[in-house]
């Protein structure tokens, strides 16, 4: 084996992924260098604390607590950026690409902050950025859009993004407890963070949908310009709705392209998606992207979104391709994401959908017709409604669906909504996947 | 765009899907130049009939009655085989890896019948061989196994491979029809072909699976070593059985190793699998693939299987990859598979299973218990039996399935059964999935 170049590595962050690399990585490594041809060596690693116990054994000679250093060591070729957060990490990723290194990387939150920033770097200096494991943990989802389907232009991509929001919906649907209880029991088991709201709030998902339409259509869409929603607000009452009208709930993004006009539109919002497509039944921490090339119709992907394990398999093929790539020069480098055009968004009105309503209202006469009577104004048409008991005896839940309607319209029809006196706090608003 | 380096293709085959290719490749011609680098030139194509009408328009100077002419055209830089068959396609295939040129090719025949043959003469004559559209059309399953999942190894790959059969089982289950209704209908229909037998007695799906096998576990296996069954007995009682019993019946290629000994076993035949599992719900002409990686865990892939559209949209994703390639020498060939090595094929009593047994029996005293000895004495176990009316009112029809046991119990217990008086015709024998 000695005469195969050798490919060094260095890992910054040698927490659960980094540790996961370093695991998997020693142990396929004869047989990832029979494939490739080149001799891959765990080179180097930067740590914040020298002395805390590892589950892999690294000689102490390899570690550093300067995660710089290890991004610009002449001898380092590729540097796998496992840090997370966008300060530290920016800085080791752009001092890497600037010394001309492959860069690979988990950190979706960096990519969509600063993705315009570091793609410019990689380009000037000739290094070169991979984040497989940036979206959908060890589904090769960013390989599919980006080479797998390349013939294909994408007129609407949608999944299940963020393994712990998919896992709280799963376990209130299945056991019938509230949003609260089951959180707290996800964040004892460790499928919740200490500081749940990034996940719950949407904020995750947003994050890796701005990374598939970058992909698929060029464009960096901040996540201010998302309509991006949680699941903290969604009780019993609409997951079982839903169940009796045939669909799950699922936190969903939606990344939507009219080829007509040219229009993008990326939302996260919880979804009810009817129970005969494949992703309302991607339960627990699984993620599932469904992606509609013009050419191949759709095609699903599912696997685990996150965890040391997945997330060490992603990164370790973007390693891979980023030591074939060295082996015989940059001839080749991943296939480029379409030019960064400017593309138009999609308003408000064009993003068409059914709508499910919630509202809490007084338990008198005339309510009903009252709600009628502003819904339509609003130019919106019920097409479904049932009235449950509410809360307090004087109450009553109205649960509602319209027939297609746009963002104005239902968000005209919420304010009207909300400025009647029998309607009680705030509705809840979910939309209908018609896809 | 004068300036790029100009990669001309020839396609060998201008039926279905050779027009498909040539369509989409030249509506996407521009997005694709822009993001590969080099100029795509639809250079030559060759037909069987040069008067045929074609959806395409191709000038008649491109057009030319002799595949080799294409094949072995010193311009011609990409060959797509897309003529199909195993005799000229072979000659195809290897005079344009022997002129050192890349070769495309959607022909899973071909590939199982000689891939050694073909993967040497690649390798020989520096050419390579590109095949993501052989095995399950649009999705990039090839791609998965051999680089998004390369940090892997495969305990389990199991799929619906063949879109007539699912399309067919689908229909059956759906509408409550008989097989020789529902392929008289698909044939019509244009979803089976007039000789469906390829199709329905397993063959394309065992030939997909020994791709799928040699590219996760680097071995060629025959056909013939594999158990290849298909889905022509199945029949409204096994359906509703499977059914109620919380099954769908889908015919599956199962790829399994076991590391600890290093045995392989590659199987097709019609399984229950339980209705909680995605591919339980993969229906209609789709296919679906789930991946069992040690790293990973289980990622599942979903998509149609075959078409013009599918087929196309993989082929031309090969042409890309092989144009990436092309453009600055040979870097960025893809990983090789695991070097071919001899692996110990699993004896029929590794491979371990619950089963289904649907008996035609004579309606008489002392029917069912002449069964349970019988299958005792061939050690197998008997989980849960069903009598059903027969066809005739002194037959009756006995559903059962057994607690796990393996190949040669389950085929001793068979021919145990044939030969008891009460037993009718040949008892139907099913596997009931554990995974």
């Amino acid at each position: 084996m000695s005469q195969l170049p050798v490919i060094n590595i260095g890992i910054c962050g040698l927490g659960t992924v980094g540790q996961g690399v370093w695991k998997h990585l020693a142990r396929s490594r004869a047989a990832l260098e029979s494939r490739l041809g080149v001799r891959l060596n765990l080179h180097r690693a930067s740590v914040r604390d020298l002395r805390k116990a590892r589950t892999v054994r690294v000689t102490a000679a390899k570690l550093t607590t300067d995660p710089l250093a290890v991004a610009t060591d002449p001898t380092v070729h590729i540097v796998c950026e496992l840090i997370g957060g966008t300060t530290l990490a920016r800085q080791v990723t752009l001092a890497a690409l600037r010394a001309g290194k492959v860069v690979v990387s988990a950190n979706k939150a960096l990519l969509c902050a600063h993705g315009p920033e570091i793609f410019a770097a990689a380009q000037k200096h000739g290094g070169h950025f991979f984040f497989e494991a940036s979206v959908a943990g060890g589904i090769p989802i960013i390989k599919a859009l980006r080479e797998g389907l390349v013939a294909n232009r994408f007129g609407r991509i949608y999944g299940i993004l963020n393994g712990t929001c998919n896992y709280i919906l799963t376990r209130m649907e299945r056991e019938g407890l509230d949003y609260p209880v089951i959180l707290a029991d996800a964040k004892r088991l460790g499928y919740a963070e200490a500081d749940e709201s990034l996940d719950v709030e949407g904020w995750d998902t947003a994050h890796k949908a701005g990374i598939l339409a970058f992909l698929a259509h060029g464009a960096w869409v901040p996540t201010e310009k998302m309509l991006v929603e949680g699941i903290t607000r969604i009780t019993q009452t609409d997951l079982q709705f839903a169940r009796e009208h045939g669909y799950a709930i699922k936190l969903l993004a939606v990344i939507a392209r009219d080829f007509a006009n040219g229009e993008l539109s990326v939302r996260v919002h919880p979804t009810l998606l009817p129970l005969t497509k494949v992703l309302a039944n991607v339960n627990d921490v699984f993620n599932g992207i469904s992606v509609n090339g013009d050419v191949v119709g759709e095609t699903t992907y599912i696997g685990r979104g996150a965890g040391q394990d997945a997330t060490a398999s992603a990164v370790i093929s973007d390693i891979a391709d980023a030591a074939l790539l060295l082996r015989r020069g940059q001839g080749c480098a991943p296939v480029s994401a379409p030019a960064a055009v400017r593309i138009p968004f999609a308003p408000p009105e064009r993003i068409r959908s059914r709508y499910y309503l919630r509202l809490d209202v007084r338990d008198e006469p005339g309510v009903l017709a009252q709600i009628a009577t502003a819904t339509a104004r609003a130019g919106v048409s019920i097409a479904d409604m049932v009235q449950r008991p509410g809360l307090r005896p004087t109450a009553a839940t109205l649960l509602l669906t319209t027939h297609a309607s746009d963002e104005r319209a239902i968000h005209a029809t919420l304010a009207r909504l909300k400025q009647l006196r029998s309607v009680l706090g705030t509705p809840l608003l979910l939309r209908i996947a018609d896809f």
